[in-house]
């Protein structure tokens, strides 16, 4: 009748060949699975704290926030999920989108735009790289930590202004930017450090004040901050923090914040709830880090390639794509449940599984997962 | 020390000259107003159906998805979701993303890209234009309504894949897309038609299933739908709707959904409980427009300049933007919350109020309202 989407089947077999093809595992509330695959770092999604804030909101709020920021959608926990972030963290401002993605999105758009250069990482986030494309920008990608290559291109730009991008933990391998010095280079040549720290708040710096806290730099006048609700505090939703004046700026011209719903009132005071948590238990991020070097370091010992964590993630190098499925699904039939990054989702091209510690993982709980990761292992691993 | 972000002040200065500077209004849970404003069209947002079995779902699956939907963050909450959308518009399959906005960016990207070419409607909704901008597409945008010229620009492609992009409910005026002519100029050329049904679902439609249904077009094999869950059913997130292969296609390729955490488990369930009331009350969705109607038409006797409504969405035009400013502040000063629409938010740069129609406002609402609206009318404003 019509052939417009034959080419999706295409596509389709394309992947199957290549092992790219994916699927979804719903998750069964009562599932079993020792789960080393989420971003629920500190376990704070089904803290009671957390799930009893967040269930009275939806009943006090309604179930959505019911508008755009702009109009009806911004509510008093909106407010003060935004000056606890800030204070917590230590900017002058935040401000709450409805997810990491859009935060994103939203930050790097508003801050450039046609006329101005960007500079990134190039194990940048998917969402951090579709904003650098829909900006407008002159969008030059580094390899990936290389300071002084970022250097050279912010001098020899031919724009005035200019922002450097990048994540302070990369989601893949869990390594961290040298945001230090990536800085200096900034403040040198007269452009804005723009750090996406989703995967840093709650796990590194003073009780889990993030990596870009860790640094120094979250106060600093030419640096702004995104983050998202979903990983460590166990929620939705995502914020930027940084100067108030970007803040103001983000309210004005981030379309996607402008003209996307606003954040739901359950997820905005879990997120509150949670920010409550890390305070009341500040050595929780401690606790994160100290599992992930666990695992990383018995894992290499085991003869697997490991990367370095600098938070909670942990990357295993697999051979092939369909020897990192096979090696997912049989860990996750012997009831350890692990995340499997294959492209696109790898920058190098590499697939892996992708461990995440969780604070609330048990000395047994650990053993069972090395164990049954070191068995699977496939036949001709990659080693060290 | 720094002025990388001074420009920020030049550009904050110019907005507030031209009447363009933003602020948030923050909702108190007590607020008295009367809500003109938000998209909540059937009032499921505070329905306790909803919000009961929402905060149920939190205590039970806990705050957070915890992961991508393609690792830990699809529960079967989500699976369920996604059945009963795609069952009740009639759709073959659907697929549930955390905002209508990343549905948006996630449909039309994914199933375009460089090398294909993309028609739109001139006043799209900015989730959309953004999509279109991300996709590496030749898109064309044509005058806002015009058939001819959509059919042209798909006849004198130079690329074999082509998509038509339109809202079916146009988000500022309320106007409806003439789908079934834009559907057989889709077909005639070989292409594609994708369709936000934002503000159709819960309003238009036999019960509410969308103005897509309506057309008789949800179960074609050339038509894509997308929809958010934040406004008729009262909670987060969003979906696209259509042909298994083309869910399947999202699944695997999507950025928007493979790369940012799926929708909380508060939300999801929500929209769920919201698309079961809709099936008990069908009368629902003809009441709000009842009430669009009204609206509309006492208005304009009034001498005021109003958009026909197609659906829930009643626009009032304004003579300049300060105007539409003062004219909204006053009417909240009256206790009538009205949304306030200015450029950028505006497809051809004219400032108006918009009004929503809801299905649970009572008659002495609807004059109350009117009678605040017609009073604090700017002195010279635009008449028919
Ligand atoms: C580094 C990074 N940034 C941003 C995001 C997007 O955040 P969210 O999932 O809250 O939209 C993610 C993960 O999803 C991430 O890993
Ligand atoms: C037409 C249209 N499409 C998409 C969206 C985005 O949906 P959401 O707010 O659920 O992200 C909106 C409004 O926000 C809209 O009006």
């Amino acid at each position: 009748m019509t052939s417009v989407f034959d080419w999706l089947d295409t596509r389709a077999d394309e992947r199957r060949r290549a092992g790219l093809a994916r699927r979804l595992h719903p998750r069964r509330v009562d599932s079993d699975l020792l789960d080393l695959a989420g971003n629920d770092y500190l376990g704070l999604s089904r803290d009671k704290r957390v799930t009893g804030a967040s269930a009275a909101a939806t009943l006090r709020w309604g179930a959505g926030s019911t508008g755009s920021r702009l109009v009806t959608g911004t509510t008093e926990a909106h407010i003060e999920l935004e000056h606890e972030l800030a204070k917590f963290c230590g900017a002058q401002a935040a401000l709450v989108f409805s997810s990491g993605f859009t935060a994103n999105l939203g930050a790097v758009t508003a801050l450039s735009g046609k006329g101005s250069a960007i500079v990134t990482d190039a194990y940048l986030h998917a969402s951090l790289i579709d904003g650098c494309r829909l900006s407008g920008a002159d969008v030059a990608v580094m390899k990936h930590g290389d300071v002084a290559a970022v250097t050279h291109a912010l001098k020899t730009r031919r724009t005035e202004r200019a922002l450097m991008v990048t994540d302070s933990v990369f989601s893949v391998d869990g390594d961290l930017a040298p945001l230090r010095e990536l800085h200096e280079a900034c403040r040198a040549n007269g452009a804005a450090l723009v750090v996406d720290d989703a995967h840093g708040l709650g796990v590194l710096g003073e009780g889990g004040r993030g990596a870009v806290a860790e640094a120094g730099l979250i106060g600093e006048p030419d640096v702004v901050t995104t983050v998202t609700l979903s990983k460590a505090l166990g929620a939705q939703g995502g914020a930027v923090l940084g100067p108030r004046r970007v803040i103001k700026h983000l309210v004005d011209s981030a379309r996607s914040f402008i003209f996307d719903t606003g954040l739901a009132p359950s997820s905005t005071t879990a997120a509150l709830a949670a920010l409550n948590v890390l305070k009341e238990e500040p050595a929780l991020p401690e606790k994160v880090r100290e599992v992930a070097l666990t695992f990383s370091s018995r894992l290499r010992e085991a003869g697997l390639r490991v990367t370095d964590p600098a938070a909670a993630v942990v990357s295993v190098l697999a051979p092939t794509p369909e020897q990192a499925v096979q090696w997912a699904d049989d860990c996750r039939a012997s009831g350890v449940w692990v995340g499997c990054f294959r492209p696109p989702s790898v920058p190098d091209g590499v697939s892996r599984l992708r461990l995440t510690a969780r604070a609330d993982l048990s000395d047994s709980d650990i053993e069972r997962a090395i164990e049954v990761i070191v068995k699977h292992a496939p036949s001709a691993p990659p080693r060290t």
